[in-house]
């Protein structure tokens, strides 16, 4: 997927509507990727995101190690990968052979982008404070990769127990707000 | 709206999605409303909520003193209070009567539930640690309400400079994950 180099201070429109996103990490050469809901935006620029990371997931070693990870924003078209992803254990597949993803090299960060996804945003861990309680992880984005061709994109937004709330239209309003 | 009591156990349904919400707060009588888009579920039971609400908000003073909100859920029916509460302050300015918002009480805390969302999540504030340096609360939710006659109701997800998404149609995968 053409993805270009997208601006930090607009990333916080990526992740605040919601979307189920697919976590990268690599260690010790292997990499693997998670599904995840548990997200927010913390501050604008530069753009941190709080996220947890269950220590029952495989992927909370590798992040609490190597501190760093990418957050890829999949589509509907990846429905089946984001649903594969979630319902397996990387400690016994290699999710991007059963899948059918492809890992891309990242700029800033060891771990790989997924090339189906339309959006990714390279971060490093800088905050653990709460890890240790609640498994939260407060990350800043490095990079921001977005393929801008893609209008409206059908972003994913977890509603449990295997619904989706699929992205609807995008309407303006007056706002103000950032 | 008939909001019915809603399962605690249920309750990371409506906030994984990521939708625009309004914050309640009631300080030395007076109540206040702001909208709100940063906050993740932390924990499914009892839920945890966390959230960022900026030091720049009149809210935060009084999440800060009172340690009790309701965050309450509107769909697109009340795109004109979601927007007007984000432009304005309660500083100078009773929002409830500003944009027709109408305060019921609660079960469990001072801050009112606003009648015309179609769910609210009674919230004490659980832990501090992160509030002076990114303002972030977690939350417990000690009571949540929902109206069950809302299928598929379409929640709002901000998406920053004007523009929201609109929840759209619902679909059912294999997955796993709770």
């Amino acid at each position: 997927m053409a993805k270009k180099s997208f601006p930090l201070s607009r990333v916080y429109g990526l992740i605040e509507p919601g979307p189920v996103v697919l976590v990268t990490t690599v260690r010790k050469g292997r990499a693997n990727v998670m599904t995840m809901s548990w997200h927010t935006m913390m501050e604008f620029e530069p753009p941190l995101e709080g996220c947890v990371i269950s220590n029952r997931n495989h992927s909370y070693d590798a992040l609490k190690a190597t501190k760093e990870c990418v957050i890829n924003i999949p589509t509907l078209e990846l429905a089946p990968q984001v649903v594969g992803c979630g319902n397996t254990s990387g400690r016994t597949l290699d999710k991007f052979r059963a899948f059918g993803l492809t890992p891309a090299p990242a700029s800033r960060v060891k771990a790989p982008l997924i090339d189906e996804c339309y959006a990714a945003l390279e971060c490093k861990v800088v905050d653990t404070k709460l890890v240790s309680k609640y498994c939260f992880f407060i990350l800043e984005v490095l990079k921001a990769w977005v393929d801008t061709t893609k209008k409206n994109p059908k972003t994913m937004h977890h509603l449990g127990r295997g619904s989706f709330m699929v992205a609807g239209r995008t309407i303006k309003l007056p706002s103000r707000v950032k």
